[in-house]
């Protein structure tokens, strides 16, 4: 059954709220306060240490994994939760690493998120091998993949402008020029379409806060390509991605599955607040969500700059290269933002200028988008940030 | 205010339950529940994004670390929560042979849990600098402590026999012998007293979903000795643990805290569980704890000795030696075992043939020790191993 957009009676979003800020935090879904409720005391509380089996706590990485593949384009069984992205960076440049042990470059650009930054170098530092992290602009990358890089690393959708990647076309390069390829797709899935199957990719990472409504501090996902899954070397080699982690065997043996990339103890709590969001996609097509996304973000920006001059686009203009989210540059972004927040429209700043604004059909619609306009209308009118009053409660300095 | 024991109002047990495992998963406190609700509805639901600031999210890996180190004898600011203990053994053996650089060996023990073993190795693996680990039987560690030894990574207490390490005198030789040490506290914080300051460890690591009660999942802990704070290298460079997360720098700058050991963005929802389960331990003295684990466990050996010849201690008898639990070798302790769980006392079972009991004096007390060997005792009587349709039922092969 093909569900029609939006759903939103399926979210719990309060009064007065145009949230547009779920490429930061989804929405809570009305699924999920009985179903943390059940986990916690009938599960939790009343089956105790026999909930690993009785309540599927000990399957239910690889059974959420299968949900999110849908989502992303992947295979049953290439996906598996838990941890945060950044272990996942580090298991997979890790990995990806391990598969090409001549070259010593990883490749990356300056749109993606410091944090997968970060992780790799931190990996490199500790591997003390010579490797370096190369970060080039982002239209630069199809031309800098060489025969030193071992792995592109890229995040599809950049945090700040919502740019989005050509993944078949980079990945492809990648290839073409013996590099493995990973990709985040923090801000793609449930965003976008992702077809990574397609793609060819060799690993993909994200989160499931964000477009997945999954909740605060919900568990990442990785993805490793089914014919990759046996021979991928999971660096962080943790009991449960062993073969049997309860004969707990001296040596580890990596499981034959993708459960090979689990690390340690899966949050079940906070799996289970996911488990139950993602209840919201089913029926759900992606190809759904791109139209009405493109459709709301393509009036936002209309709207925006027929009525807020001020503000001058910051994403591309053309629909094909973007994610879900619309991001305008303004000087006094910070404080516009605040003002904005303080009139029940959220969505997010970041530095230096831009303001963001997610689209995000399941909870959003038409007239959402120009309730939101009207109230930045009304805020740019207002001008608060000439007003000392105004910046020195709000802490805009 | 010191608090007497048992506190088992604090508790939700089902009825008829006698409760030993709380060294796997420990049992729901009262005040998790209502305390999740709120987490779920009221914060993430009614606070979105601003939950970060407005519910204290973005504090809660030091605001919990504090109440952690309480317990293990550690100073406030000393201690994080995040990830899996897994990840954080990972992170500690890295920063320890940082630390280190010109010595080659991670010493360890055939009574350490498997994962920390496997992980120490896939380190060491993804290094390919020639690290070795070197595994010896519990009693011959500290005699294997030599200059070629970067750090001692051990579990202070044995999870299959409860067998204790003196973790102040192996602490000495290590650092008379120049090697860093390694804490794991899994079946330590919470069951008996923690002098982690005054061992002078350099790290330590622990889960919290055991004597804790914090949940399926629960958050792991680190603690770094204070005087290394603000050297150690974190390994694990994630943005959490930079000096300022949201100014989405290029380069990675440790904050100059125990921030520096978080990873990525930390489980909201199950630490929430978790933040709820520590209030039990308000008012409460270790000391106490140990004294009345101690009374609880040498009751216990000496009915289950009276009644149930059968069976054979396997737990150090000096109390001294042991942490909170008690283990007996039974040629049949797995059918055992599930014959007691079918009968509502619950323990647990490792291979070949250890059953396991745990002595936690905040919901247990002596008349609940006496229970269990009496219905101990009539499943030994009843024999049910030798009724082929019990166990084929049992799945007991």
């Amino acid at each position: 059954m093909r569900v029609s957009l939006p759903r939103k009676d399926l979210f719990d979003i309060p009064d007065g709220v145009l949230y547009l800020d779920g490429n930061s935090l989804g929405p809570l879904p009305r699924a999920v306060p009985a179903r943390m409720a059940e986990a916690v005391g009938a599960e939790w509380g009343g089956r105790l240490i026999r909930g690993w089996n009785d309540a599927g706590w000990m399957a239910q990485p690889g059974r959420v994994g299968d949900t999110v593949a849908r989502l992303i384009g992947a295979a049953p069984g290439s996906v598996t939760m838990g941890d945060t992205l950044s272990v996942k960076v580090y298991q997979t440049v890790a990995a990806a690493l391990a598969m090409r042990p001549g070259r010593r470059v990883v490749l990356s650009d300056t749109g993606n998120f410091p944090t997968d930054l970060y992780m790799a170098e931190g990996l490199m530092e500790t591997m003390d091998e010579g490797h370096t992290l190369r970060v080039v602009p982002p239209e630069d990358v199809a031309g800098a993949i060489d025969d030193t890089v071992a792995a592109v690393m890229l995040t599809e959708v950049d945090y700040r402008t919502g740019r989005r990647h050509d993944m078949a076309a980079i990945t492809a390069a990648a290839h073409e020029a013996g590099a493995v390829t990973i990709w985040d797709l923090a801000h793609s899935a449930g965003a976008i379409p992702v077809d990574l199957a397609g793609s060819g990719c060799e690993f993909a990472v994200g989160c499931t806060y964000k477009y997945l409504n999954g909740g605060p501090g919900a568990p990442a996902f990785v993805y490793v390509r089914p014919d990759l899954i046996e021979s991928v070397r999971p660096a962080l080699a943790g009991w449960m991605g062993h073969a049997a982690p309860f004969a707990f065997e001296r040596g580890y043996r990596p499981a034959p599955s993708i459960e090979r990339m689990r690390v340690g103890t899966p949050p079940v709590l906070q799996m289970t607040a996911l488990e139950a969001a993602l209840t919201v996609w089913d029926g759900i097509d992606m190809a759904d969500i791109r139209a009405a996304s493109l459709a709301l973000s393509e009036r936002f920006i209309a709207e925006v700059e027929a009525r807020c001059p001020a503000l001058t686009l910051a994403s591309p203009r053309e629909g094909a290269g973007r994610g879900s989210q619309v991001s305008f540059a303004f000087e006094h972004g910070y404080a516009a933002m605040q003002a904005l927040i303080d009139r029940g429209v959220i969505g997010d700043f970041r530095a230096p200028d831009l303001m963001r604004f997610a689209f995000t059909p399941l909870y959003l619609d038409e007239g959402d988008v120009i309730r939101s306009v009207d109230v930045l209308a009304e805020v740019l009118d207002g001008r608060l940030w000439d007003d000392p009053a105004y910046l020195s409660v709000k802490g805009v300095t």
